[in-house]
């Protein structure tokens, strides 16, 4: 039977209950399928950080490219200073691995709560895909008489053609195999950012004349956050740049129900992808099994489509939705379930 | 009696509409305070541009800077290619006036439908402080090999020690006057960010010495837009800078009942500030007199408050609290009022 090398990246704090139950749950739909997972653990995060003073070494990134996928439990930790974890390992991985796109599908499941009033789950159906590898995220900047009154701060956007057209093509391609209206949006601040939305507006249109059934749409990013509230049933895809994609996808997980339903993946279409929900590593419920962990449940059922196991991820997709329609989940919020992480990462398998 | 000169530019579309109601009301209220408004017309516009091609002659601004306060409508015409009139009005305004502060109350007024559930107007109230002259706003950037498979967009952010500390202490003077928590947040990106967020981050550290009642807090960008929807009663006063500004600040609008009643100022609180309703100038309803002028009238309060007419603002603010809670009018969406744009205007002049 097939089998697949998996990387194993649980992180810090609740990151490895998480990921326990992650791997309980797509381990049971590859035996349901035949096919079989080989998990390679990697301590990078946090702890390991702040033991060794090392954040990703070189060979590691050689070694993932072996891999047929990753999957992400939580990086963050509350003694390292903001961005180095960041950039060393989940920014730099993105970058390294060329996992250009940024996967956001956003569903309100079934008996999940969402913030918004009068929005039924077939309200709230969507997928964001965020550029991954360019714009403001480069790091490109300086400063100029630093700690003076008379400091100056850059922080420049580089975007590409060819980065902003792979991109938009994704996207194009993604809003054909969807059900939905076949639209796509573009989001971006072209009244502003007249050089980079403009370049992006560009290639959007080039790129639209080979969609010709795709009806392709554009709004303004102060616009896409207020209809994500109001009207979120207007969107099928969006796409959009690096800054206003992390912006938009974390809007778009809380009115699908927060951080514990909310998963992506970092995508190469052509390399190694890396999956993960979209919480962080939640210090203060670290060991307590009260975290839950259906987000990374999710993330795992990307895991098994990206890899090609469609219906494994489907029967994923399907135990996901039966657990929540069972009624015994209480709430989304950690502690609040009713039920611990190990319970409901056991129900969501049982139905497997 | 005292008198004071506001430069009034109805602009494009419904803009003429909701200005004619804002001036309605507040010189009701001038009336009533013993001061007096005069008035001068100019046509800048979407309108104006088609017939003339100018968009914002040197000579105007001049004669901007003499007067007491501006009052806009809206600009925005269908038939004109994005960005000019905004960088061309609406921005070189904010440039050239120096109004380095963007200035938007959120409130959640009675009888104000929030699609946010379980919210009632005491959980909605705060005040966001954008940074109006700076950051990626300045139009600096360009193309590399244009329309060209190989081509390059830049944008670039400048931020400066001067312009960012003389926004985040104007924040902080005015937490210092609210009556809430005293609570700042400082929103940005700081682990992506690392020269534009770290400069806002120091600035507003050392600032915030000068201020030891105020709880001085930090949030990314993306997770302000989750708390605005979650939890916006964890805010008080938001800080930001120019882009992120724009993205929460319409977010913002959104759960405080949307365009119909969301306002705002561009300030120089040492030369001459401008009010505006934050909705466009909405072609659809143009000469229809269904659209919402109440957004128009709060920024008229502002306008007072602005001038040194506090008492005058807070009779405005009263009037707009009673019009709201007689229940005659219906929604706050244009065309389901129940009521014309006049006879809202009429409604709420009555109580003053
Ligand atoms: C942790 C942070 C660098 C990251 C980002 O900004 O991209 C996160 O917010 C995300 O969206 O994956
Ligand atoms: C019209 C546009 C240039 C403007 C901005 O982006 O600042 C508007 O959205 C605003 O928020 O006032």
């Amino acid at each position: 039977s097939k089998s697949y090398n998996v990387a194993l990246l649980p992180g810090d704090g609740t990151g490895p209950e998480v990921i326990r139950e992650g791997v309980k749950v797509i381990e049971a739909a590859a035996k349901k399928n035949n096919f079989k997972l080989n998990f390679t653990n990697y301590d990078l995060g946090g702890e390991r950080y702040m033991k060794t003073g090392e954040v990703l070494p070189e060979s590691v990134i050689e070694e993932f490219k072996k891999f047929d996928v990753m999957y992400l439990g939580a990086i963050g930790h509350p003694d390292v200073k903001p961005g180095i974890l960041e950039k060393g390992i989940l920014l730099k991985l993105r970058f390294e691995l060329d996992q250009y796109i940024n996967l956001r599908p956003v569903k309100l499941y079934p008996n999940v709560e969402t913030p918004l009033k009068d929005k039924k789950p077939a309200d709230i159906d969507m997928v964001i895909v965020r550029e991954n590898t360019e714009g403001i995220y480069i790091g490109a900047g300086g400063f100029l008489r630093k700690d003076t009154l008379q400091e100056v701060a850059t922080q420049e956007s580089i975007n590409t053609r060819f980065g902003v057209e792979r991109c938009v093509r994704y996207a194009f391609d993604l809003t054909k195999k969807r059900a939905k209206n076949n639209k796509l949006t573009l989001c971006g601040k072209t009244n502003v950012l007249t050089f980079a939305s403009d370049l992006w507006q560009r290639t959007f249109n080039v790129a639209a004349k080979d969609y010709p059934t795709i009806k392709g749409d554009y709004v303004n990013v102060d616009a896409v956050c207020m209809w994500l509230v109001k009207n979120p049933e207007w969107f099928d895809v969006i796409v959009t740049d690096n800054l206003f994609g992390d912006i938009i996808t974390d809007l778009a997980a809380m009115i699908q129900g927060g951080m514990g339903v909310a998963s992506g993946g970092n995508i190469n279409p052509e390399g190694v992808s890396m999956f993960e929900p979209m919480g962080g590593s939640a210090p203060k419920y670290t060991g307590q099994n009260i975290i839950n962990p259906i987000a990374t449940i999710n993330a795992g059922a990307l895991l098994l489509e990206n890899i090609g196991e469609a219906k494994a991820a489907k029967d994923v997709d399907n135990a996901v939705i039966k657990a929540l329609e069972s009624g015994k989940i209480k709430s989304m919020s950690a502690g609040k379930m009713g039920l611990s992480t190990t319970e409901v990462g056991d129900l969501v398998a049982s139905y497997l």
